[in-house]
């Protein structure tokens, strides 16, 4: 219930929290707010882990609020619903992503673009609306305005489906919104982890031709027989870079670390686009001159809005695309992000919340 | 008329030209074809210089062929057509821009995008269909196939329409494929030189408002009262920054050189898109995050097709658009391109080809 005489009424939550930017992980006792009129409360099954997690626990961005309990692929089983609630029932099974929170009033909010407003709350580490801290999804249960909260549907696998809310959306969007997504459009995919992996299904659930663009050569055995991509390209390879010059009309481009764009835009073809949903943390070299003279162009986009995020899933649903994961107990947590940084996961790290998170 | 048998015929010519990459002209007599079944043939009478040709005499580029006659904004009064020629008869006010050639058949060229054709063929120092290497406008008469030629409305002076072939198009092309040619809509134009006031010209008469951003102060009086911006933004006064932020929803980039991108994807809004007309010879520093964030993005276009330019055209008449110009001699040429590498030109030199080209 609402607090309705300014006294906050809260719930006890129990999870995994980083104290400071050290970044390790353990066990951390915590309230969560009482089911709103419009919230939903639901038991965390299983949670995600992304790389933005490792970069807020440590503090990389520099806006990290400790203590921080990560998590922003959180799905699981309403066990609560505000009075005016409308989507949601007690047992169903339903999920938040990268936000909780926007301001429900600007150009991109009333667009379905809450993604992209300004005040956007995230799930970890943010300051909500009342005030508090949000806490994310290493944790026993979640309350959400229902706005932000995704319904799964059955036929979708809990566990694989957790990704599905930040890297699936984050890949999805811009193949819809750069009209990426048609049969005979030639999409590249540049890094073939958590991100690249799922662009690889939902492209070639759309009809796209893909081909997966990595440094790693080894990985083509995995692009094509197993995500089934049309065809692999060695990022290094100057003949193969060559004999594919001019041949994409996008490019989704997952990679975090600082690497050249010329050879990408080498690739599109004319009026093409290379798509960024990688963060480097340092500016990367554009040469002008290939977007002159193809009218090509370099764009960012992150994450999703509600509205597309469900579409995502549904599409997700109707295509059995589901993330490739590796499923870790609580405990396992910290060893977790070790591996994560270094790569060393296929694709997708999720905790099993509900079976292994014990207080 | 069209040689029959192998034989090559040609008409006498005459013009300036650079010889080698010091980039001096002087005068120089050469041969132009005969005027082909779709030719145009007229008498040039002006002839724009852009900076495209500074680097081209200099062979900046490392593609220039030599003897080259620079001029790609050249118009004049037409004097022979091909018999299969339907648009343009003789004494026709006509004008020639960056091209005179493409492959009219890919993609590009089918959709009336033949700047973007891979077959381009330049005004000045390519190789033409027939083997002939193309001679630019600072010369007494022009040869081109009618594709690549424009009609000039009777109302617009000659001298001062002629930067618009390729000046002109140049802003006024991303301006309506990005959508910054609405009414509400607020455009950047960075760089108040012979792009930058034409695209601030051009903006204002689709509907836009629009910000002038320079690093000089002292073109604030230039911008507003001479131009008709809306006003104007100092791009190192931090403060002007900071109070403009993502208030545009589009900015055309005209400066060349090497010049920090993050203040203008600030100045941004979300989705806003940030257009480079400029050519830095180096590449730019690229920040993903503001891309990212506001899912905004970095494009390029250069110069426009022909139906597009011939709009162009239509546009400037109907709304009394030219280029402010400095009219000189053609024996100033030399003079005028040092001058030009310092910026020292309001804001576009036309060289009056029909009165003082003597050879």
């Amino acid at each position: 219930m609402a607090a309705s005489n300014g006294e906050r009424i809260t719930k006890k939550a129990f999870g995994w929290a980083a104290r400071d930017s050290s970044g390790v992980l353990s066990p951390f006792h915590f309230n969560r707010r009482e089911t709103g009129e419009k919230d939903v409360t639901f038991k965390v099954l299983y949670s995600g882990i992304c790389h933005t997690d490792l970069h807020m626990i440590k503090n990389d961005w520099g806006i990290s609020l400790y203590p921080l309990v990560p998590g922003h692929e959180l799905v699981g089983v309403v066990t609560e619903v505000g009075s005016k609630v409308q989507k949601f029932q007690v047992g169903d099974k339903v999920g938040v992503g990268y936000l909780v929170g926007s301001c429900n009033s600007c150009d991109s909010c009333v667009n379905d673009l809450e993604n992209y407003c300004a005040k956007i709350i995230p799930t970890c580490s943010a300051e909500y609306h009342d005030g508090t801290t949000t806490y994310g999804g290493f944790s026993d249960l979640m309350v959400a305005d229902e706005h932000f909260v995704f319904r799964i549907p059955d036929n979708l696998p809990l566990d694989a489906t957790a990704p599905l809310l930040c890297a699936g959306i984050t890949v999805y969007s811009p193949l819809r919104h750069f009209g990426l997504d048609k049969p005979g459009t030639h999409v590249g995919i540049v890094g073939l982890g958590g991100l690249g992996h799922l662009a690889v299904k939902f492209a070639k659930a759309m009809g796209a031709k893909v081909t997966v663009i990595s440094t790693s050569p080894s990985k083509k055995v995995e692009a094509i027989e197993h995500l089934g991509a049309d065809s692999f390209l060695a990022s290094r390879d100057q003949d193969q870079l060559l004999a594919a010059t001019s041949t994409m009309d996008g490019i989704i481009d997952t990679v975090s670390a600082v690497h050249p764009l010329l050879p990408l835009l080498g690739l599109l073809k004319s009026q093409g686009k290379l798509i960024m949903v990688g963060a480097p943390d340092k500016p990367l070299e554009l040469p002008v001159f290939p977007l002159l003279l193809g009218r090509k162009m370099v764009a960012g986009t992150v994450t999703g809005g509600m509205k597309e995020t469900q579409e995502m899933i549904d599409f997700a649903a109707k295509h059995n695309i589901t993330s490739q994961i590796e499923v870790i107990p609580m405990d396992y947590v910290n060893t977790a992000m070790e591996r994560l940084k270094k790569g060393d996961v296929r694709y997708r790290f999720v905790i099993d919340v509900g079976q292994t998170l014990n207080s």
